[in-house]
């Protein structure tokens, strides 16, 4: 199949191009009967919009979306709800000078090898104007899983040497909000703030992680042995622009202990509803996922991101026929791409999560 | 859809359970014609084989395997090809202790919860036993991959605290058979087997790092915009038992450097085939993908697996009922899973390149 | 999987109700660096237009289109191919009296059922015009094809009892397009018309069937075991609105015969490209498809529709309260479905036959 | 993707050849808790097993099966189940002569030239026996239907020109395996099996139709728009050997009347259930399936099998150089494979409706 849809039982397809008429996605398998707050997908939308701060890129569009299908007075009639984001302010003229070069670091050249031909503009379909999309589809998502009361936060952990150093659980997630650069910390968030200034006035770019927390998520959601829902979620976030790396719980930092420290040890009490028990463990070093199926404590990963690849610097490389040209650094980009990717993060995780919440609904008879 | 099926078009289903009558896998979609060299995948499977070494667990398993069908006078007709690997050695009352007990960090809780039932022999199919499928299919894939001059080296690059420091540039990767551990650095290999040893006297495990290195893939394979090829190889190798982080290129380290130092810059030359150009960048940070799809470069990455959650020591944890309960240190198994585990994060690889491969025929008319 | 995709590597995915602001499609997979010849689309559109005679429904569409994304400059990028026809004619108070009706044989019980909501407006997404976004799509699955010079007729070969008696193979298929009924036999086709306006009279509506052959099509194409080229045909055809069989080759009467009668005597001549043999049989009642795959002969089939439900009489029926309600015969429907559909079983069985020409890319190294 | 696998939510994957070690299916995604049956299993291998009348093949097939995973004390465990069915009767060597002969109506030319290489050996892959794996997923599903109260009656309603004239409804269908015939009126059955020894002692084979019932399916089932439930019929039982039409309800005799004859007329009744209604039509013209999701009432189809193509009479063919020769008519055989179908038949039904049950858990929240 071709590589454009993501999810099995809540299944989305993007389309679209940067500079093209729109930007679109279809959902096929949200079940009929949700309620659909537009408000609130317009909020998603605004959060990864272009030119909201002062610290992102000021390309102007409003990321206004029409609902094209699928929902009727205002709620889901099991039909594919087609969503599409107008361009508005594309400047195609200004990527002339990019029709014949590739870019460090970008795709123009791996695109023009794989299919031929390319279009050039705003870099096409491999822009990350494409995530609007997702951002679109994962607001549904999000509208689906709190009706089981699932919630996602993901929040801005690190730009390149300034790191949250506080653990999520100290902290309150919904505060990112209150900061251009979404993290939880106003202390960090400034020194990260200053950070990203500084490297967009030498013209440069930064990477960072951002981290995500699912909370209240049921137990049992993940389908072994592949679709493990950390190795779906792996590839939800790896799919990202610009995305270089994926941990889950201990991660990286856990390969380093041994198997005494490491374990999570479980513990039980009286469930809260009356009936049964609440199995949790007592240190969550798993990340929620325990051999791929969710455990019911918070599912909890972080992602790497490198720098943005499009500098305000000139920069040497090469065009189709091999010869070296000069990149000029000009256009409207992000410095530092992290506080507009926070909602990316969230929406890819909404959909991992509502496709298996879908797909565990015939997991016993 | 269920989880036990990998990839689009060079598909794989496995099935069995560590303590059932065998293991098994159907690969669907290899091409006819391919030439099925069983030694093979014979050496392929004694790799991954328990009891291979002393640094190994000493369940008995000789993994011999049987073609069942899509192999007509040794070569492939299209067809699908099953091969099935018999679990000899299972000594299931070995796991009677275990039937109402959750260990802890193990699937036994999740699997339960999420089924309404558990085979709780070894495991079941949460056991690591599952991944012998695996390497049979991905030794067909690597048979495949053979034929375009793709080879696939794995080794372990981390133990712990003990860490390969040199790239893996200046390794011979192949010499990484030459020690138990599979380190390509023998010196470090040493340190690895002397930590390993003295985990394993305390009872206790340990985990670490793999690194994988694919040489000689083509241009062009990866489909944008959610299978892009590192997104499907995090899938693919955080599927596997244990996995808990993956990172393509510079990852987590170039999340901190500044785009100026993380761009890969392009040079060309003259092609080896003497028309058109060899487009290479000069450094590497992207991992040999970019924008989701080879560029011809090495491809990357690293993997992080956490200890093995079955201790030699006692450990402490409750049974279904909610009743704490001693946990006995006693079975076969691996202090440290890396060296076992190499020859699966290249199976891992070999399907997901495969499969790119064959998707990738179709990329432009 | 949802419902509203169809096809692996050649993948459509349909949305919009016939009374939502549009219909649409996306084409993934669709190879890059095919020429779009925009003209072809809006032509295959018109066959299926409703309004273009005397015999067909009245509803005014125009039917123009807009392609959103996936072509740059007339040309495939690779990317998806979005398509957006336009909801012009929409007169839904025309609809309110059927808001708690059901309908005798349409899709309101069902729909409403399943879903628990309704878009009663013209029967939502149940309604005919979804078809539009099929002939769209198979329109540009037509000019893939015609890369390989595969060429699909479709014509009406029976409208209730008058039925067209000449083999297709004695006649001009093209020239079913010189009739508003899309009979290639003129003497036919008028007897046809006249049924057809005489049933219109009368307020009711009349079935028949479409024959379909595709010429040139290459050996080789369909996958056992179970995407047999004529079971996917057939799942793409029934999936029609009012399509109730299939049949391949000899079909319902060749399973009155003896072997010997039914069985395609093979014949060999040496090949028309100079070098190898050309294999073809003497008769063709295999319908040009194997053992799943095609042979290189006529593929050809027929499909049965059942007379469309809307009647112009009054019927009775019942509503969602269970009382039964007069329903009155009003509105702008065909009296007869299948001259307008000869466009939409072309457009199915391109999509099928360029999906196959796409998976059969990988069939041998 | 490859084309061995069928189904969605409820997925197999089958392998095998004829006269290979074994036929072979894994079953994906069955939930976890039902109850194994392993005599009704190998009851239903049973009735598709050669040599259990005077009227089929003589080749000596016990078809004992063995489940191989996903099964653990008698319950499905939610991990996928294999099924093995050994080949023990194969006799390769009675093949030899037609290694290098394409007979007619069979699938050895398109094998070959789509694959460039053949499993000669008793059709390989493209023989019947592939099937034997289909009916064992068939009886793991008719388990999982039975829960539902979902009941399968196929039946043989026409020999070549020997026509079962009664209604469905006027038959006690389980009668039909009184005869091996599996015809459900007596006096016809009798006419049936004159007949098929008549033609077999001629040397000579004959096709015929099989009808199929669904009883008891609940409203609801089916995915619009591709995924229409008589549509998935109509793969499934295509993709049968020797299956050359379909058609539901009506059918092509729907196709001659009009409307006001052919649409089903709703009413209503007090829910047995005491609360809601009961919405049934007094006609089933339908077919049970209205808009492509069952409407409660009965599903019934038909069948159309061209006769077996192997002929016990010499036969003028081809081989592989494109010289004339003689085929010899030898070998074990069905003179009519239509008996021996009606279980096969049953099995993709209840592989169809199986997965529809399951996809149709998650159409509303």
């Amino acid at each position: 199949m071709p590589g454009n849809s993501f999810g099995q039982q809540f299944r989305i397809t993007t389309f679209g191009e940067s500079h093209g008429e729109a930007i679109g996605v279809v959902i096929d398998g949200c079940p009929a009967g949700l309620k659909i707050d537009t408000a609130f997908i317009q909020t998603e939308l605004n959060r990864r919009r272009p030119g909201q701060s002062k610290i992102t890129t000021q390309r102007n569009e409003t990321d206004e979306f029409k609902i094209i299908s699928g929902v009727f007075e205002n709620i889901t009639t099991g039909t594919p709800i087609a969503i599409i984001i107008p361009n508005l302010d594309q400047k195609s003229a200004d990527y002339d000078h990019l029709k014949d070069v590739y870019r460090p670091s970008h795709a123009d050249y791996t695109y023009e090898t794989k299919y031929g031909v390319r279009d050039y503009r705003g870099s096409g379909r491999a822009s990350a104007r494409e995530t609007v999309a997702r951002v679109a589809a994962g607001a549904v998502a999000k509208l689906l899983l709190q009706k089981s009361g699932i919630k996602i936060n993901a929040f801005v952990s690190q730009v390149a040497n300034v790191e949250l150093e506080k653990s999520y659980t100290e902290l309150n997630l919904d505060s990112a909000e209150n900061n251009p650069v979404r993290c939880p910390d106003e202390e960090t968030a400034q020194k990260m703030i200053v950070l990203i200034e500084q490297v967009k006035n030498e013209g440069d770019t930064v990477g960072g992680t951002i981290s995500c927390v699912v909370a209240n998520c049921p137990v049992g959601l993940g389908e072994p042995v592949f679709d493990k829902l950390h190795a779906d979620l792996a590839k939800a976030v790896m799919s990202i622009n610009a995305v270089k790396g994926f941990e889950i719980g201990s991660g990286f930092e856990g390969a380093m202990r041994k198997g005494s420290e490491e374990n999570d040890r479980f513990s039980s009490s009286p469930s809260p509803q009356g009936e049964g028990l609440r199995v949790r463990s007592l240190s969550n070093n798993s990340g929620g996922i325990q051999g791929g199926i969710s455990n019911g404590l918070d599912i909890f990963f972080r992602v790497a991101f490198k720098p943005v690849s499009t500098l305000m610097k000139d920069q040497i490389t090469i065009d189709k026929s091999g010869n070296e040209v000069e990149l000029k650094g000009k256009g409207r980009h992000d410095a530092c791409v992290l506080p507009r990717a926070v909602p990316i993060v969230e929406a890819m995780t909404a959909l991992v999560i509502a496709d298996h919440l879908l797909r565990n609904k015939t997991s016993k008879i």
